[in-house]
């Protein structure tokens, strides 16, 4: 089986299916597209967190003791600028920094953030391809007790802990997907469409609020197939059951699979979800372990994923 | 006696007098200028060289053995950009780093130079006052025989190796003097201005370079010495004499006296260029050792320069 594959990612656990499919495929086939609604301008930088987890994850720069930012990285900027009285409330290592600096310089000298992510993704040695989901910008927002906050001052600042009442993608409706993204979906020959196992409210939503991709997701003549982010009714990492919960959703694999209705061909979960599957209808589904602790794992539901996708494929 | 010292300095070499100025007299009374026509902005930050070496010097941060930036520096961000395939002739450590970011989040902001340098001396915990000497624009180029380069392009990117047919300052005549500078040069209490011994034409010519600032020190109450950077004919760093000779100047302690002809009062020169006092004419000097290696010795030079300061006020 040959042809592309388009994957829609947030962090982290978008990060690990990312790299499994980079091992599991041709690499040159695979085009990654990372969520920017967490994006934002902290001390006069633009920093993409989720890109930067995908470049870091892919190139296997990433700290996987930690569970965020680089290895081998260093403190030494933050501890100064705690010294000045500086911005501490969000992170930024030695070697981090430079990719924000690099990145925002390129910015305002007018190159645009999908050619920028190429250009690094390229000097980082990753040869699969890796988009932002629009060089147009996106913002999440929380609207908590209090009212609005700006996305990391959220999830970072307050440690996801204001119970939300809604969220807003700021621009979403304007933002025009890139080009790429919108050409694979009308590709008859696209192999299919993995929505990575990412938070569905802040991850991937976002990346759907585009109505041009939700459209084109939607019409789109491969398979789409989502994996669960959600083990054991837990999720891995991240505050997506606290979310579905506030938000009133049913908080389990079966109410991320809804969340994505209309747009599902296939569903992979876990076996410890396994109990959901009768919530899912009609889904052509794969079920097997889904916790990514070694390449193996990540590369074992890669390979699920593109199977179940090559599956409905055949069946058609 | 008491009053204020106003010490106008460029880097390295000032920062070593100013720095045992502030050990030498009440720290509270002594006011230091700092040049910025060193200053430039590179990869989207506001750095201002002299500014950064004096508050490094005056708070025991500075990196001795080195000769510039930081102690207990790394440069993690730097090979990382490297690797980015950043712009990478100018160093900028992790430490370093965090002062230029805060700083030029704080002007985007909205606040002075001046302001914020005084806050970031406060919070290394320097007690002397240290000021830009103008919160306006003033920028050094260099005339080579290729035509203009930026200073810093042509004093790191180049090692200072093209010869100097022309300086040129721009914004000087209109950038107005920080106006504690014009308070104190006005004040009948001043106690005395110190030249330290920077290039003069790099370090202290742009100050001069202001009319409002140049006119207030020619017409100033108080004794003006200058402290020679040269010693046994040699610059103790960088390329003041090489300078000097392209330029057509006698490149010897008196040249530099000559270069401040009408502003001084007195000069503090090295034993070894004791010879140069003949060409001095009536001018008050002070022959001591004025290399300045240790503390002591920065303090030694700090006090033959009040002390020949005060003795030209007793004269009057």
């Amino acid at each position: 089986m040959t042809g592309q594959i388009l994957a829609l990612s947030g962090g982290v656990g978008g990060a690990k299916l990312a790299l499994g499919l980079a091992h599991a495929m041709s690499p040159a086939d695979l085009t990654i597209v990372a969520n920017t609604g967490d994006d934002f301008e902290h001390l006069g930088l633009h920093i993409s967190p989720d890109i930067d987890t995908l470049l870091y994850a892919l190139s296997g720069r990433d700290d996987q003791t930690r569970g965020w930012g680089r290895r081998d990285e260093t403190w030494n900027f933050m501890a100064t600028l705690a010294e000045l009285g500086g911005e501490t409330w969000f992170q930024l290592g030695d070697r981090d920094l430079a990719l924000h600096v690099e990145r925002t310089r390129r910015l305002h000298n007018g190159e645009t953030l999908s050619d920028i992510t190429q250009a690094v993704a390229t000097s980082f040695g990753i040869m699969a391809q890796l988009l932002p989901m629009s060089d147009d910008s996106v913002r999440t927002r929380i609207r908590a007790v209090d009212g609005w906050m700006d996305f990391q001052r959220w999830f970072v600042g307050a440690r996801c802990e204001p119970p939300v009442h809604a969220l807003d993608f700021i621009g979403a409706d304007k933002a025009r997907p890139h080009k790429r993204i919108l050409a694979a979906l009308a590709d008859t020959n696209l192999r299919a469409v993995i929505i990575c196992p990412s938070n569905p409210l802040l991850s991937i939503a976002p990346i759907l609020a585009m109505p041009a991709l939700r459209q084109a997701l939607a019409a789109c003549a491969a398979p789409v197939i989502a994996v669960s982010p959600i083990i054991g009714g837990q999720a891995v990492k991240g505050p997506t059951v606290k979310m579905m919960r506030e938000l009133g959703l049913p908080a389990n694999a079966a109410g991320v699979a809804a969340h994505y209705e209309g747009l599902l061909d296939g569903y992979v979960l876990d076996e410890a979800d396994a109990d959901c599957a009768r919530e899912l209808g009609k889904l052509a589904i794969s079920v097997l372990p889904t916790l990514m602790r070694t390449l193996d794992d990540k590369i074992s539901v890669a390979r699920a994923a593109l199977a179940l996708a090559d599956k409905i494929r055949a069946l058609r």
